[in-house]
């Protein structure tokens, strides 16, 4: 197969070197072997490139405006499999640049352990109170605020693909009692219960934590709206590693602002960068991480090739790859 | 036995009722029965009830005022077992206010959940640059600042008693490697080594996190000087959860300052409030937490009582009670 490699132009961390695609080649063994495999991180070497591309990888960042319309015209006529290395492909919607019959993988779960553990690390914020012990800090303010421990306390988990059932699993491993929230609930290991989003309006008002960790779609936009945030009881704190998109962030900075939650820790904004004067910044005991919260450079690229070459065993297989992106559905 | 229990005049939350101790005696059985207890939370009520207490439980904040000399002249005359709800008894010394025969017991072990999980937060904490991502949130900067999973990152614990052990049990369990430093160093189930204070220097270029949890004593005062601080590779993260008196307070901030350390999650200073103006308010990338890491109200009370009695069935089966306090050795 002819694979193209699309790296960033300026970002040495997340480009895909010939020594990490060998590397992660020979940990796939003969599914790696007999592919015809270029690279580039400009628009020429892409030009030069995606005629003949059977695959494509790269980042959505880098790929998108390279397959915006109306270039490439005509589309890529050979190209049949686009590994995009991120988890969450809204923005590359409308997917009319895809050639029909090409298949589309995401790079689901190659954020799992990285989301996991930072899903953790908010969830103890909240329940020690650190967004309000930065804001009491910020204006030089000595105040005992108790904390608690997690262990029996009540966290919802809205989406349970790798991300959230990441989390999921290290709140268990906590004592937590974890109720995880997606659209076709099934029983998980790490969850005392699974609810559709039909029950989410009678869970939320048990949930003393809640976690965001879903893809952003037509059904998921806005979900945690001004409603749902104060269906949530007084106190509760907040996280998402989700999409900005997912929630009415002028509605959870009110909620904060009233006190009627107790703290956010948010990795994830709308729009990003969080512009200049946006209250986001200084809402009190709001906590903002800059849309890196599930990324580890020192992992992320092995671990993605080594997903996309999981998912060329599939195919080779026959069967369908784990990765498998439905533009319709979203994710 | 008569024992007295002395409460804070105004702090409801950490105020032993009759409701919560008849609870913790009906979970300890037997040796919880028969005793004559008094409760008070002023000086007239400590002034009547000391002279025929033989058990005295309290505060060391509400004790030491109460205790220190000239008063109580003379000393208390049956007084033979003082247990204070506090681990770090530092800041009792000198014991000549107790009673000669007179045993102290501290109540190392009721913080050991909480500090565990806020231990385990603070290295996730430094891992995802948290400490840097508040301080550009404070100049209202969007800056990518990439973390690292933690597992398989080395981890350095100074102090493996309760509040140590609970955290390298919490990082073991993420896949960190924890080294451990204990005065007296024997083999730890969540630490690939423990060494003694004499291989300090050794460990510390090798140390990406470092976790200070050690008593204060005069041993370990100033353990973490200005020299150790930058023996630590740069880049590192420090987080304190023993006693602010274990560190170099000015040292770590310049080291800060210069990029040195990456960041700093602070839970105790010296001195305690940070006083208005200091520079521990401003440092770039560090974290302050108001002295709150090892408490939880809600278990904080029946966890404490139920180390009494627990100490209580040792002394009466003839054995060494687990919490006996070495005024001499200082934990």
């Amino acid at each position: 197969m002819r694979i193209h490699i699309q790296n960033p132009p300026d970002d040495p961390a997340f480009t895909i070197t010939p020594a990490l695609w060998d590397e992660a080649a020979a940990r796939a063994g003969a599914v790696a072997a007999g592919h015809h495999v270029t690279f580039a991180a400009d628009p020429a070497g892409f030009a030069a490139a995606i005629g003949a591309a059977e695959a494509l990888i790269g980042d959505k960042d880098v790929l998108r405006p390279l397959l915006a319309a109306p270039a490439p015209s005509p589309r890529p006529p050979a190209l049949r499999l686009v590994f995009v290395t991120n988890a969450g492909l809204d923005n590359l919607a409308p997917f009319d640049w895809l050639p029909p019959g090409a298949m589309l993988l995401n790079n689901s779960g190659t954020h799992a352990t990285k989301a996991g553990e930072f899903g953790l690390m908010a969830v103890l914020m909240l329940a020690s109170n650190i967004p309000a012990m930065v804001t009491d800090q910020r204006a030089g303010v000595w105040r005992k605020r108790w904390g608690r421990s997690v262990a029996g306390e009540r966290l919802t988990v809205i989406g349970l693909g790798a991300l959230g059932a990441a989390v999921a699993s290290q709140a268990a491993r906590l004592g937590m009692e974890v109720t995880g929230v997606r659209a076709r609930p099934a029983p998980h290991p790490a969850c005392v219960r699974v609810v559709g989003p039909d029950a989410l309006d009678r869970v939320l008002p048990e949930s003393t934590f809640l976690m965001l960790a879903c893809p952003l779609t037509p059904a998921t936009r806005g979900l945690l709206d001004r409603r749902r945030i104060f269906l949530l009881p007084r106190g509760a704190g907040v996280a998402n590693i989700g999409r900005g998109g997912l929630l009415d962030q002028a509605a959870l900075c009110d909620a904060l602002e009233a006190g009627h939650l107790s703290g956010a820790v948010l990795d994830v904004f709308d729009p990003e960068p969080i512009p200049p004067g946006d209250r986001a910044w200084t809402t009190p005991n709001l906590i903002v991480s800059p849309h890196t919260a599930a990324d580890d450079p020192a992992t992320y690229l092995p671990n993605s090739l080594d997903i996309f070459f999981n998912n060329l065993c599939a195919i080779a297989a026959g069967q369908p790859p784990p990765n498998r992106f439905d533009p319709a559905r979203g994710y």
